[in-house]
């Protein structure tokens, strides 16, 4: 009676399993409990907004992976997931936000059903689904075993993207060329923010070139004049005006894997100093794409993109960049490579970005942002949306 | 330059850290670093979706709150809390998901700058904003402080709602009545499930008597037929089909206060299963709501509830309310009272919950549920939505 809802092959999770499975032998992990929502999903192919309770996928030196989570959610992990039935396991309800009773109680008997009592086990202790409690809880609950951090472990096998992942990120890109689009379209000063926001929410969920938008990981961001200042102020209903710049930092969605992309409108005739910043940060932009390639770093990129905006007399003291992919709530980014000085890693084919060279002035901000993939020669960007400041007169 | 953003007056704020100092008092702490985003909320006024990043208001034995964070949203703390400039503590975005370095390491020092670093300092650390990782760095860069979980200290001053977060509360309420009415109105069989998210994202978001909508803390979720039966799963583009029921688990939002409400759909001839499924969750609701006053326990409207099922030959194993207000994602619910055998906590006038009566069959889900706000002798329903099963022929 299973229907079996699947974003992949069962030959692309076992892929994944695999190279997972080698990272956990080359860090000598007997196995490692996933708690982050997107790796679990990278890993089982579960798919719910159930991370708000306590919920893991484990995987051991072999065979398929456990999800493990709440009771009424194991009918939705049997629904999503690729393994077979018996390796979903539900705790009871009564572990839900009690303060008596901890879920990492019950996943401690399941890990020592698994033979996990007193091996070494690697818990991703830097994760918001991974509570300090909950780390307490399990080595309380098996003091023989050796819970090591392995935040990011996961994460790290997620940075260079399969065909269909890539496949994915292109129909997000086609949903959020269009969500701009949209937003170009309608609107206008005297709209009140939130009606907008709505356009834009409604845009992104109808999706695209026939293809369905999932929700983005982070709410549309849309600040105008000094509240743009402030990166992360959400919306409310004071009206749009002449005069004054508005930045859209939102995401297309597909199959949970996200394609952020950020445009700024302005209202009536544009400042000087807002085209002095467009050009720079335009400018910037092509400086840092000339260096994104296999064999460069992910710092090369940062570096030329600083190096042109200094000279244009523009300091940004925030990394401009991060790797992208499937995702949940609170953040769209995989938190592991940055776009910033240090960052070491280097660029691979088919690792995906959002080069984010967001640029806050003192009375507004501009973001002109482009997500990329590299490419065996260099880079292609996810999305034809013009990249430039967006005038309305 | 500070344009105050502010939904409460600064005494509202001063009444709600007097009340939490008391609690610190009571439990022989001297400070707290509150990290849930709906605790900082409320204690400051912050609000931005900047929780991705480590953050926290920090709350001593007197004085304002500091708030801590991102440089970046500094700013945007400025222009939401209600404290003075010198309050809010920015950290270097060097500190910002990079592996060298911990935000909890730039804490310790404001921490030890508070004269904290041998004092007993209250943690949240069950929530999804503190890992075990933060817990750690801490505890190792203040090593003669004492940690002590404070989970859900804050969240416990929050559960009496005061004249103004009701009103919002309220306006919450017209905002998700109309978001059911609009899907009574739009939706068919036919339907791809994404386009019917997207007519209730805009319905929410565009808000309600000229009251805005904010986002919920969940988004909607909108199963049909089997993967009703699994209560967490999200939408796809399936069309919607006759002879299937689908339920919509959605929430009015307006300035962060969620007033959540389900109702299922049917469409077509109703299966006299459902019939009396409805019947039996609507002599339940009746049982509970009767239960529903200051003085009684909040096992008593559950208990009441199960027992009116029960007799009618259905069994609920998970909890049926939790107590609701301000909140962000990933949960709208406030992680202190549930409805549930063995919550004992006695209402008083002004909590405020979610009954939250759903009942999965075999081959669907069925949730018809009432935000309730407790009053001084009995409760009033926040919502006027017809309370039954809606049937689209």
């Amino acid at each position: 009676m299973t229907t079996f809802r699947s974003n992949f092959t069962t030959g692309e999770y076992l892929r994944r399993i695999d190279k997972t499975r080698a990272e956990l032998f080359r860090l000598g992990l007997d196995a490692i409990v996933v708690s982050d929502p997107s790796n679990m999903s990278w890993l089982s192919g579960y798919d719910g907004w159930s991370f708000y309770v306590f919920q893991a996928v484990i995987l051991t030196g072999e065979g398929e992976p456990v999800w493990w989570g709440r009771q009424m959610d194991a009918l939705g992990a049997r629904r999503t997931v690729f393994m077979q039935d018996d390796c979903i396991r539900g705790y009871d309800d009564a572990y839900v936000q009690n303060p008596d009773k901890h879920p990492m109680e019950n996943l401690s008997h399941l890990l020592a059903e698994l033979g996990l009592s007193d091996l070494r086990i690697g818990v991703e202790m830097d994760n918001y689904y991974y509570s300090a409690k909950a780390h307490r809880t399990l080595e309380k609950c098996l003091p023989q075993a050796d819970f090591l951090d392995a935040t990011g472990l996961v994460n790290w096998q997620r940075a260079v993207k399969s065909e269909r992942e890539i496949e994915y990120m292109q129909r997000a890109a086609r949903i959020v060329e269009t969500m701009h689009a949209h937003i170009l379209d309608v609107a206008e000063p005297g709209m009140r923010k939130n009606d907008l926001v709505a356009e834009i929410y409604a845009a992104g969920i109808r999706g695209a070139d026939g293809f369905w938008g999932d929700y983005p990981a982070i709410v549309p961001m849309a600040p105008s004049g000094l509240d743009a200042t402030a990166p992360h102020l959400t919306w409310d209903d004071r009206p749009m005006e002449t005069g004054e710049a508005t930045f859209f930092e939102i995401a297309g969605a597909h199959c949970r894997y996200q394609c952020p992309q950020s445009r700024t409108l302005f209202f009536g005739e544009v400042p000087q100093k807002y085209r002095d910043a467009e050009q720079a940060v335009l400018d910037a932009i092509a400086s840092g794409l000339e260096q994104a390639k296999p064999g460069n770093q992910a710092q090369d990129i940062a570096n030329a993109f600083n190096a042109t905006l200094n000279k244009a007399g523009y300091e940004k003291d925030s990394r401009c960049g991060y790797a992208i992919g499937i995702s949940y709530p609170p953040d769209w980014g995989e938190r592991t490579i940055s776009f910033r000085r240090g960052d070491e890693t280097v660029l691979e084919p088919d690792m995906t970005f959002h080069f984010m060279p967001a640029l806050w002035l003192d009375d507004g901000g501009l973001e002109i942002t482009e997500p990329i993939r590299i490419t065996e020669t260099g880079y292609a960007c996810f999305c034809t949306t013009p990249r430039e400041l967006f005038v309305k007169a």
